[in-house]
C-alpha cells in the first residue's frame, strides 16, 4: 500500500462539517465517494482518509489536508487529480495529490495549524459575504479585545474556552492570537482574528473568538477573559460563537520525515502527560 | 410627495434578476415589500421603485441605486433604513437613504454604470468564490483578449454583442473595457473584466467578455471580435456568458442637479438619433 496526501478547500456552509455523521451531507462523505470512484480499481469500495482538522458544521477550509492508502502501481496523481474535481461537487476543491512517506500522518505530522475568524460590525453588512463572515451589526472595540486576549499565548489549561470531551485535553500551546481590522473596497471592512498553535481543542477558536466579542461589544471588562482562563469556569459568554466565520486557513507540516516522526513522538508523550494535568 | 434615493448591494445568487416577475423571487419584489414596512404610513401598500440598472438572473450588485415617492412629512431616514435592514433578507443590503430632488431620476441621471466580470482559469478554483465568480477551468490569454478588444471604447452600434429589444438602441459609448489578472492569497486569483458606459444596451456586458474569452481560449482569433463588431453578426460566440461572474460595481450620478437635469435632456435627444440610426 501507498499512502498520498490530498490537500483541499471547501466551503462549509452546506455541510454539516468535516467527519462523517449518518444522514447528514459531510465533507468526507463527499472526499471518500469522490475518491473510490476516481481511483482505479476501487470502484464503488470506500477510501477511508485521515483529516489534520476535522471541522464543526459550516466552518470552512481554505486549506485542509488529508491522506489515504492505495494499492495501484505507479498511480498518475496528476489523472486522479483531475478527475476528482470533476465528480466533486463545486463547494469543494482538491489542489494537489501526492505520494508521502508510509507512516505519514495528515493530523499528526501538522506543526500548525492556522484558523481566521471574520467578523463585520458595521450594521448594513456586505450581502456578498454572508458565506464566511459574520455580523455582530454593533461596533466592536478592536483594542479592547487584543487587551482582553493579552497573555493568551503560550501553554494554557484552557478548560473555560472547550468544550469538554471525555480522553481529550484542554492543554494547549497558542502560539498566535490577534484582532485585527481589514479594510476592502470603498467603506468596507472586517475584522479578522487570527489564531495559530500546533493543535486546538473542541470548540476553543469558536469560543476564544465569541469570549472577546462580548469584550468589544462593551459587555464585558478586559480582565474578564484572563479571570475565566485563571478560574477555569466555563460560562454562557465563553461559549462558541457562530460558526460562519471561521475557517482553517492552513496546515503546516514539517519537510524533513526524520524530524516529523521525532515531533510527533514528542506531541503524543506531551500529550499524555496533559492529559494526566487535566 | 417627496422623493428619496435608496443606496443598495445585493447577492443575486437566489434572485431572478432585479425587475419583478411574476412567481419568481426578484429583488424588486423582496425591496417594495421591505420599504412597504419600514415606511410608516404605508403599511401593505406597494412601494413602486425605479432602478439604475436592472440586472439579470443571477447578476450581483455590490451599488445599486432606487428612487421611490414617499409623503410622510419629516421622515427619519436613519430609522427607515434600520428598519428596513431587520426586514430584508441577508443577500440584499441597503446602505444609505436620503431625499433628492423631487425629479431626480435613479435611472436617468447617472453619468456612468460600472460592471465588474470575475473569471478564474485556473483547473481547481477557489470553492469560497464560487458565488461570484466564473470558471473556465482552462488557461485564458489576457494580453490576447485585450488585444481583441482594443479599439472597442467609444461610440459603436454593438448590435453584434446585444440582444435585441425592440423600441431600445443598440448604439452605446463604452468608456472603459480592461481585462486585468488579479491575486489575492497564496496562488490564488482570477481575471477581472471593467467595463464603464453612460449606460450599456441588454446583454452587453455578458456577450463582450463571453466573445473575449474565445478569443482568450485561443477559439477566436484576436481580430474576430473587431470583425464582428463592423460586420454587425451575432453568434453563438457572441452571445452572453454565464450571469455568476457579473457584478454592477457602481453607480455614478452628476452631482449638480442643473447640470443632472440638462445631461438627461442631451441624453433622451441623443437617444432618439440613435435610435434612427439603428
Amino acid at each position: 500500500m501507498t499512502r498520498y496526501r490530498l490537500d483541499l478547500a471547501y466551503c462549509g456552509t452546506e455541510f454539516s462539517g468535516y467527519a462523517k455523521q449518518v444522514g447528514l451531507r459531510t465533507v468526507q462523505d463527499e472526499l471518500e465517494l469522490g475518491l473510490s470512484k476516481a481511483l482505479p480499481n476501487r470502484s464503488g469500495t470506500s477510501v477511508p482518509t485521515v483529516v489534520a482538522g476535522r471541522t464543526d458544521t459550516g466552518v470552512h477550509a481554505k486549506h485542509q489536508v488529508v491522506h489515504f492508502d492505495d494499492n495501484t502501481a505507479c498511480l498518475n496523481t496528476e489523472c486522479v487529480l483531475y478527475k476528482l474535481n470533476r465528480i466533486l461537487p463545486s463547494d469543494i476543491t482538491a489542489y494537489s495529490l501526492k505520494q508521502v512517506p508510509d507512516d505519514f500522518s495528515a493530523r499528526f505530522w501538522a506543526s500548525e495549524r492556522v484558523y481566521k475568524y471574520r467578523i463585520c460590525d458595521c450594521p448594513y453588512p456586505d450581502p456578498l459575504r454572508t458565506a464566511d463572515v459574520y455580523n455582530t451589526f454593533r461596533k466592536l472595540d478592536v483594542k479592547k479585545m487584543n487587551k482582553a486576549i493579552r497573555g493568551f499565548t503560550g501553554l494554557h489549561d484552557y478548560s473555560a474556552f472547550v468544550k469538554f470531551r471525555s480522553g481529550s485535553t484542554t492543554i494547549r500551546r497558542l502560539k498566535y492570537f490577534k484582532f485585527k481590522r481589514v479594510h476592502y473596497g470603498k467603506d468596507k471592512g472586517y475584522i479578522v482574528a487570527t489564531l495559530k498553535a500546533d493543535a486546538f481543542a473542541y470548540n476553543m477558536v469558536r469560543s476564544l473568538v465569541g469570549a472577546a466579542t462580548f469584550v468589544g461589544l462593551g459587555k464585558r471588562t478586559t480582565s474578564w477573559m484572563k479571570e475565566c482562563l485563571e478560574n477555569k469556569t466555563r460560562c454562557g459568554a465563553t461559549g462558541p460563537i457562530s460558526p460562519r466565520g471561521l475557517t482553517l486557513e492552513h496546515v503546516k507540516y514539517i519537510s524533513s520525515p526524520a524530524k516529523a516522526r521525532r515531533r510527533m513522538k514528542k506531541v503524543q508523550a506531551r500529550r499524555k502527560i496533559s492529559y494526566k494535568c487535566t
